[in-house]
């Protein structure tokens, strides 16, 4: 039979790292490639005591049916958590997602028509990427310096483009690393406070800063025509798929109506068991524990760079987060130095996918989170010696 | 702010029902308007010993990011299921999703464009409608009959029509609890045989089959036009939020691309317990159990309605499934007897907003499922005083 698909899935690509995680899962390359924490790390005991009270004390509760909203306690501990930074974000307009992957969804469902503007980052996070892609709207870019968008850039296209909607990782992006200073925040808020734009702050690892301080959230600099997502895939674990969003009243009632068709709610075992964790668990010292670990990881593969990598190649060092981005001279192929990397074992994510307008060809992704020290050290080996002999 | 959102924000309901069921949720009201199981049912205890054993064995697997087609050995049991009634659907041709719902969400993000008509059975599931409202089609309706859909006018609407999707659900209809007849089947496949109609055919009960035989799925009558979707919903417990959709490769490939946009994967945690229970556990003899129990309330629901009821108003009698759907005299408001039945404490859902087109204002739709025979026997009893004042 010839089956006629809807339009998008023309355009829309499969995601480029879930096919090189097939090819770089055997247990005997090391791989930088997937965006993935360290499981090491997950708290699984607490977890499973967790799981055990809610369903000993509330098991036909969660297994029924519950509110789109999500559940109630878990939306207070994110307001409270928000509270204690500074920022207020009432229960109401916190809205639980399966992972923020969904919250990405259920933007693009609110507000984007076919052709709307999307203006994204320079490279941009390849699954924010597929999200918007399903509603077909023109992208638009602009590129990331090392302390954040190029404003100057930003202006301009917003005046030129008008975008609809922006995604921005302003801590520790993916795919890049780099985190906005605090002079371009002010400077992007400022842009962004004279357009009827929406801002899709995404904040996947904001608590994962291993070094200097935080750093005001666009929600904070521009609550009205921000919304702000948070996860704790990053820091419980994300097998749970528990994202939120954070967003006003107006909007949040249209992402509700939205979640409603798109999965009536999500998982309730995992959003009961992730709130007792919570209340039973110090998440501050387990989070403690996490940005410790990383940060060895971090420093580990940044010395291992430094030490055996051409001096043609240059490398961020992120302040936070799971990434390295590293770009090669010009000319030379990322893509064609994976299939050298793979053959001696070491695998990364080639960074072309991440830029929707092409280029970025000489660039590649690194993840630190997920390799213990004896495997960045070798890894890093391997990669450099490739190369080397690429040059 | 002024907020621009898209389109298809203008267009879609809020859930009715979901709305409805706040305002029936104080526990003095006799409510018949939620679309629950029964949390009696539940299997509480077998399910938490399913997420203990699956936690201490494979916690920091379960915890991790997973594969967007579900937990392979759970679709290889679903698989396995659908052979012993005689369908071939291999694992790979079946993708977990969280609840049947989202698995509306990706059949629409899949086929269809802003104003593809979509053929609905009149009246038809809300949610179905809500999900493929996100993508803007043009609704055209079929009406049901006693037996299933008028072939007649089915046969005329396609022609007509020449719709892209077809949603159906065969068995015990949600709101209407009507079932195709073999007969009905045939003639349905029939007819769509000749077109390139997908048939999306939804069974979240066909496992709640109280009386008569199980007839055969659209799936086997025209394996490739039809997407099938089944869920854990209603034989384990909906929270878990496990669903899934049955496509043939061609297709699947598109689904898979739609699942990794929307949400990377559906909770993990949920999977694997799932996957438990079913292992330690005889689902035959627990579906028995709740086929007993859900038969005993329909059959005193339809005892007391022919008991108590004015013979003006005539109902289904439904060979599974979750619902009874009453008609009241042509001209008789069920949305008028909704706020005096809810004056007396008792509730139901008007059968209005199951119809796309308009009418079936002297519809309404009750739930048997989650009510003891206690509160069928008083909340009928005063549904019928309702009744006999408003005629």
């Amino acid at each position: 039979m010839n089956y006629t698909f809807a339009d998008r899935m023309q355009k829309i690509r499969k995601s480029f790292i879930r096919e090189i995680l097939k090819v770089t899962g055997q247990p005997d390359v090391i791989s930088f490639a997937g965006g993935l924490p360290n499981p090491a790390l997950f708290p699984v005991k607490e977890v499973a005591d967790a799981a055990a009270k809610v369903l000993a004390e509330n098991g036909a509760d969660i297994l029924q049916y519950r509110t789109s909203e999500g559940h109630r306690p878990l939306r207070e501990f994110i307001s409270q958590r928000y509270r204690q930074k500074g920022l207020d974000i009432p229960p109401d307009e916190i809205l639980l997602t399966t992972g923020s992957q969904q919250g990405l969804d259920l933007i693009g469902k609110v507000f984007l028509n076919r052709g709307d503007r999307v203006l994204l980052e320079r490279p941009s996070y390849l699954g924010a990427i597929q999200a918007f892609e399903l509603h077909e709207p023109d992208f638009t870019v602009v590129p990331l310096r090392d302390d954040g968008i190029d404003t100057e850039a930003l202006a301009a296209e917003i005046q030129r483009a008008t975008p609809k909607l922006m995604y921005t990782v302003p801590n520790f992006q993916n795919p890049s690393g780099i985190t906005y200073s605090a002079a371009k925040r002010l400077k992007t808020a400022e842009i962004m406070a004279e357009t009827c734009c929406i801002v899709a702050e995404d904040d996947p690892y904001g608590e994962l800063r291993f070094m200097g301080e935080h750093l005001p959230t666009m929600r904070s600099l521009l609550p009205d025509n921000t919304v702000l997502l948070g996860t704790f895939s990053k820091i419980i674990a994300p097998g749970l798929r528990i994202g939120w969003i954070c967003a006003k009243p107006e909007i949040m009632e249209r992402l509700i109506i939205a979640k409603q068709a798109t999965d009536l709610h999500s998982d309730a075992l995992a959003q009961w068991t992730a709130y007792q964790y919570l209340l039973d668990n110090d998440m501050d010292a387990h989070i403690e524990k996490i940005r410790d670990r990383y940060k060895r990881q971090r420093d580990l593969m940044v010395e291992m760079l430094a030490a055996h990598c051409p001096p043609e190649i240059s490398y961020t060092q992120p302040e936070g987060g799971m990434f390295l981005w590293v770009t090669l001279p010009e000319g030379m192929s990322s893509l064609k130095l994976f299939d050298q990397a793979l053959a001696e074992k070491v695998a990364f994510v080639p960074g072309h996918p991440f830029y929707v307008d092409g280029g970025g060809d000489n660039t590649l992704r690194l993840n630190f989170s997920n390799s213990d020290e004896e495997r960045i050290e070798e890894g890093i080996r391997r990669l450099a010696r490739v190369m080397k002999q690429s040059l």
